[in-house]
Formats: structure tokens, C-alpha cells, sequence
């Protein structure tokens, strides 16, 4: 038996596995998925489908257009300024970690980005509170979970601006008010689907007004106007996006699955706090139930767990190399069963070198 | 039985359709190759291989760069000149089909595309010959194969421009020199694997001469650095581009695969020459060994032939709207067996309907 803790691209559903390898034989009249065109009538329904589950799964309003693209959360970076920053404008950026900066790194091409608030000099243990948004900034931007860190923000920023969120870690984790948003983008690769897919939720009203032309790939309203297809889609992660929304949808949907991720990290954070080798990394009230890092009250210690956990079946569990020590990812597709084995991993060792 | 003559994303080995359907459920110790980080040292050797294969089977001189992007050839139409048109220069454009001039209209963001020469009066059905490519354009850019008229441009025209070159439909198919080009790039999804990857094979030493401040995820430089993982790779996409590729280098590599693509379009060309009722709709010199486009003397047969097509197992026939009639795309993967069952079935119905 094998645990996945891995950060992305990251574990599924087993029935999805199981599914998605039999369409790769034969989806359709002994075609396999990989085989059909993006224009058949099947694929279209895939296409429809996936969209339905994104609409349905996140209650998204009206308004508002869903949409898959390629390039991941990094594509975005650029093509959130491309389209929604006028030349010489500012965007507000909240940094919250690497992927916050590498975001900000992008705006220069199109504008300015004000860091309107930073925990770069605590290593990004925390989310900062205090900050405030210049209401002429043409939007504001952060990171919702910040998986190097093993931090989330829950409560999105009160602003009067347009809010923009890089939601690839936590989508699909917890409930989210999608009104509350203008655009919401997702690397797919973690409760999604797997990795070559972007999922991209923006309130069609903020479109168009950058005063910028936009190389066609390059601009939403293309895509919205393609319903996807403006080119040729990732067909298969399409697919496998479906099949897991699916599996999400027949668990009881977002609600559902946030208690039990809740119940995971919770039983893993009380794990982490009591037992006396291992501490968290960042403030208790910004922990992220979706990656948590812990390190070793002695680092002495860390290369014998690691040797330890490798021994018994876990994987990905090696904390980022920013932070050290350990980082478990307890996305969506993995069980409870895989968190009370680590803690009973954390347990043994505990009992094998007390002092 | 059935014959997959779709256009693409098409037909692939079956053995790389077991091969990849048993990695999705199992590809080392239990995991799915789905759940695999890219940076875990099994897909790092993937990538590795890939390349290889991709550099071993076209013979890529030293001094180029093979990368593995997403987006389709759709966003190489902007990246090429992004990255290799200084600002308000000209690059030069052969207009070959609708995709050459999709490629022609994103180089207005970025300068200007000169059209050396056209067919379009002739709904694109011959690939110009007689044309001058200025010596100052920034770079002279086809498109080898025209998948929607059937067309195929076999020597590389002679310039001392750099060549850039969108080989989509005819990558792999059949030997080229690397060497005359300097920038090819290629959506995936018809001989090198599924949809939702690009390969990009570019000479170093054209890049970075723009002048242009350009976007990281845009930059071909960026992906060199970062060894096509500047970020998440399509990591299933590259595996069963590896299978694919083994299999292809297994046949004997591009040499052996182009004499027997050879062999199936001249058989495919022999029959509509020969049947009564059938006839090509380009000119014969410039008829493509991918994609074959007939249609029929008379269009009345039309419906009757795709309705008999459909009911033996023929799928994908379908000319594409701008052309009508028929379309047989015939891909590295498709055998040559099925290329025979249609020159029967088109037999069959030449008996039943002669007059």
C-alpha cells in the first residue's frame, strides 16, 4: 500500500485512474479517447460536461464564462495583466509566496505591480493582514494556498476592485463564494485533473478593457468566443478533469469534500502539535488544509524519518527545499486512511527515539 | 474492426494505446503516471528520453534545442514572431491554407507579415512556386502540410532568411534536414502524440535578438534554461509521446516510416485516379502523403458513399467544410491495411453505382 503526499501533479481518485486507462483502450466503439477528434460530437459532450461540473461544483453565477486552457498558472501570470492591466496602470499584488512573485515578475511587461503587502522576510510563514488597496488599482491579486509554504488564505480581501486569484492548490477544496471574484485561475494538476490544463473562471464584464491588442491565444474573449476550442484542447485531461469532477460531484460536491479535508489536516495539525519530534513551519491560524509542512525539533532526526516514511510506502512527503523538512499534501483524492498512517508513522517514530 | 482516417488528433499505435492505458493505472510502484511529479527522477528520465528520441529520429544538429511546450502550433503563430521579429520589421509569410494565415494575422502585434505568395484564389488547392523572399525579412514562414486541402510542400525553399516552419501535420512522416531550418514547431496530435502538447525544435542562436522584452512562459529561452520544466510539463502527453516515438524508431525510424507512407498515399492516389467516381482535388505535384482529399464526380454520391464509408468502420473520412467531399488522413499509425479496406470499399461502390 502506497501513500501519495505528493504536491502536484498529485494523487486521484482510484476509480478515475481506473476509468481514464480503460478510455485510453476504448472510449467509444473501440476508439481510445487519445484518437478522437475535439469536433466529435463525443468530445464536444466531454467539453460540455466538464464546464457543467466546474458551474455546478462552485455555484458560479451568471456572468461569469469557464474556461480550459493550456500553459498553467504560470501562462496566467502573463495573460492576467495582458488583459486587464491598460498600459502604464497599476495592479495590486498581495505576496505570499514564490508563485505570488513570479506573478508580480510578469506584470512588468504590461504595467506596474504594487506589492501592496509582504511576508517575504519571514520566509512566508504567514498571510499578511494589514494592508490596504489603493482603489485605483486596476485589480488585486493573491495566491489562495501557497503550497511551497503551506499557507491559505480563507476570508478573500475586502476590495473594491476587481479581485484576481490563483487558486491552483485549493480550488475545489472548500466552499467559495465565486461572486466575491472576477477571475479565478487553476493549474489543474492538483484537484482538478492532471497536469496540462488551466482552468480559468472570469466574469465576462471586466473583458475588453485594457485598450491592449491581444495575440488571439493570448485573449479570453477568443476563448470564451471558441468555448474552449478556439484551437485544439488538451482532449485527454479534459476527459480526466471530467471524470474526477464527477467522482467529486458523487461524494456529495464541495461542502462534503471540504469536511473531510478539514477532518484531515485537522487529525494531522494535532498530530504535528503534540508529538514531541515534529513542529509546523507557519502560523497556526494561516495553516492550509491542503499542504502541511512540519520539520523536526532536531534536524538530526529529519534523514531517518524520511528513511523511515520512504521505507513504509509514503511518497512526496520531502518539504520544499525553501522551507526543509516535510510537507504532506492531502488534496482532495487523498484518504483519510493515508493521513492516520502517517500519524501512526509519526507515533512509532515518536515511541522508537524519545529521548 | 474499425479505420481511424481522422484528421487529428488521430490514430496512434494500438501497442502505445496498452502501453499508456497500463501506466495510467500502474507506472512504477503502484502509481499512476498521472500522479507523478515531474520533478520525480522516473519522469526527469522520460523528458530525457523523449528528447532524444525527438533529436535521434529527425537528426538534430548540435546548436538546436528541442522543447515540449503547450498551446498548440495556435500559440507558436505568436511566438515566433514575439521572439524573431524585431519590432516594426517584416517577416516573410507563404499563405498556403487557413492555418498559414492564421499564423500570418498574429504578426500584427509585433510587426508585419509580407505575403510572398498565395493560392488562396484557388482555395488553396497548389502550393505557390514562383515567388522572391526579400533578403531583409526577419524570417521567411510556411506550413509543410496543409491538412484541410491536402497539399504538401516537400523542398525546403532555398533562402538566405531564417526558416521557420509550422510542420503540425507532416513532422515525422517523412525525412527532413534539420539543418535548412531554423525554427520548426509542431501541435503534437497527429505523429508525435496526443493532443495538448507542442514540440518546438529552434536554433539557439536566433534567439534573443528581438529587442523585445517578452513575457517568461512566451520566451523560448526561458523553456531552454528550464529544460522544457520551466513550469508542470503535460506530463502524460510527453509519455506517450516517448511510446509513440519508440514505437516510430522500432519501425526503423523516419526513413522506413516514409516509404511506407509513401506506399499508402500512392496507393490511396492510384485508386482515385483510377475509380470512376472519385477525383482529387488538388494538383498532383503538391498532393500531400498525409491527408488525401477526394471528392466525387458526382456530388449526389456524396451522402450514399459516407453513409456506406460509415457503416463498415470508416471514421474521420469527412472532407473539412472549405474543400467538401472526402478527406483520408493517413497518419504514420494508420496501417496500411486500412488504406486497402478503403480502396475496396471505394471498388465496392464504383460496382455498385456504376452507369
Amino acid at each position: 500500500m502506497r501513500h501519495n503526499f505528493g504536491a502536484g501533479p498529485c494523487i486521484l481518485p482510484q476509480e478515475v485512474f481506473k476509468q481514464a486507462s480503460q478510455a485510453v483502450l476504448d472510449f467509444k466503439d473501440g476508439l481510445s479517447i487519445l484518437e478522437m477528434s475535439h469536433r466529435s460530437p463525443e468530445f464536444e459532450g466531454v467539453m460540455a460536461e466538464t464546464t457543467k461540473l466546474v458551474k455546478d461544483l462552485l455555484n458560479v453565477p451568471s456572468g461569469y464564462s469557464v474556461l480550459f486552457l493550456q500553459g498553467g498558472a504560470s501562462m496566467q501570470f502573463a495573460m492576467v495583466p495582458m488583459n486587464l492591466l491598460p498600459e502604464g496602470k497599476t495592479a495590486a499584488y498581495l505576496e505570499t509566496g514564490v508563485w505570488a512573485n513570479k506573478a508580480i515578475k510578469e506584470v512588468k511587461f504590461f504595467g506596474q505591480a504594487n506589492i501592496v503587502a509582504s511576508s517575504k522576510d519571514a520566509n512566508f510563514n504567514f498571510i499578511p493582514k494589514q494592508y490596504s488597496i489603493p482603489e485605483d488599482s486596476a485589480y488585486f491579486h493573491y495566491t489562495s494556498n501557497n503550497t511551497i509554504y503551506g499557507t491559505e488564505l480563507f476570508d478573500v480581501p475586502q476590495t473594491k476592485v476587481p479581485v484576481v486569484c490563483d487558486m491552483s492548490s485549493d480550488i475545489m477544496s472548500r466552499v467559495i463564494d465565486v461572486s466575491k471574484f472576477d477571475l479565478i485561475y487553476a493549474g489543474a494538476q492538483k484537484n482538478i485533473g492532471p497536469a496540462g490544463l488551466t482552468v480559468v473562471i472570469v466574469k465576462d464584464e471586466i473583458l475588453g478593457k485594457s485598450g491592449r491588442a491581444i495575440p488571439s491565444m493570448l485573449d479570453y474573449k477568443v476563448h470564451i468566443d471558441g468555448g474552449s476550442m478556439y484551437n485544439t484542447p488538451p482532449v485527454f485531461a479534459i476527459y480526466v478533469a471530467m471524470l474526477n469532477l464527477n467522482w467529486l460531484k458523487s461524494k456529495g460536491g464541495v461542502a462534503e469534500i471540504e469536511k473531510e479535508n478539514k477532518a484531515k489536516a485537522q487529525a494531522l495539525y494535532a498530530e504535528i502539535d503534540r508529538n514531541t519530534l515534529f513542529k509546523g513551519t507557519c502560523a497556526v491560524e494561516d495553516r492550509s488544509i491542503m499542504n502541511v509542512c512540519f520539520v523536526m525539533e532536531n534536524p538530526e532526526l529529519e534523514k531517518p524519518f524520511a528513511k523511515f516514511a520512504d521505507e513504509n510506502g509514503f511518497e512526496g512527503l520531502k518539504g520544499h527545499r525553501s522551507v526543509g523538512g516535510f510537507r504532506a499534501s492531502i488534496y482532495n483524492a487523498l484518504p483519510i486512511t493515508s493521513v492516520h498512517a502517517l500519524i501512526d508513522l509519526m507515533q512509532e517514530f515518536e515511541e522508537k527515539h524519545k529521548s
